[in-house]
């Protein structure tokens, strides 16, 4: 069950580092070179690299090689995974929230009925993955 | 400059465990003990506590102790913070590549310029940050 999207964890893990984001941030304006890429951070061009490495290996990148030169492009698709799964459950609170929300306002001006359960919380224990 | 936003290491770093996002995912259809957070995960008690741990170290949750039961319920804020990062490199990406297209279609039917340059392009090496 915790083997589904493989490359998800990947790709966050990619995302978790500051240089790597600045990186990704650098190619969503257009394709650098790895030296490039390397220029704000304060790193060797061998630790560039290999973050060039990971942001490939997960996907969010791409890059080819003319002559000495490696240029480096961005992947929508794996920005959109991330993206998608993030906001896919980010969605689902907002709802419940919202649903939540509108339950109070409407027993806002009821007499007491002495429940304080939240609506569809009393469904969680047999809604759980088993 | 690479010490702004240190939660989204956090939170990208917290996603990236799938056993985490199954969490997060269980959270999202509302709060929940850390019991139940740990059933579909083959993990001792102390293993799930870690997790429940990272999670609100980065502000994914937050949680409360009632006897002797800690019930957990998602903060949507660090979602956002994290998809709006995401979105907004995703949203710059795809418009450069619409700008691409509009302009090699434009180009299509007309004479060859000789210049091979990709539009935007050529400020790359003075936009960038020093």
């Amino acid at each position: 069950m915790l083997n589904y999207a493989p490359d998800l964890d990947r790709v966050f893990q990619a995302l978790a580092d500051p240089g790597r984001r600045l990186m990704v941030e650098r190619l969503s304006r257009g394709p650098a070179s790895v030296s490039e890429l390397g220029r704000p951070l304060d790193m060797s061009l061998a630790a560039v690299l290999q973050h060039v490495q990971v942001l490939q290996a997960c996907g969010l990148i791409q890059s080819s090689k003319l002559g000495r030169t490696r240029t480096c492009s961005i992947n929508p698709a794996a920005l959109r995974s991330a993206e998608g799964w993030i906001a896919d459950r980010r969605t689902m609170v907002e709802r419940r929230l919202d649903r939540l929300g509108e339950y109070l306002a409407e027993t806002a001006d009821q007499p007491d009925t002495g429940s304080g359960a939240e609506p569809g919380e009393e469904t969680s224990e047999t809604e759980e993955h088993q």
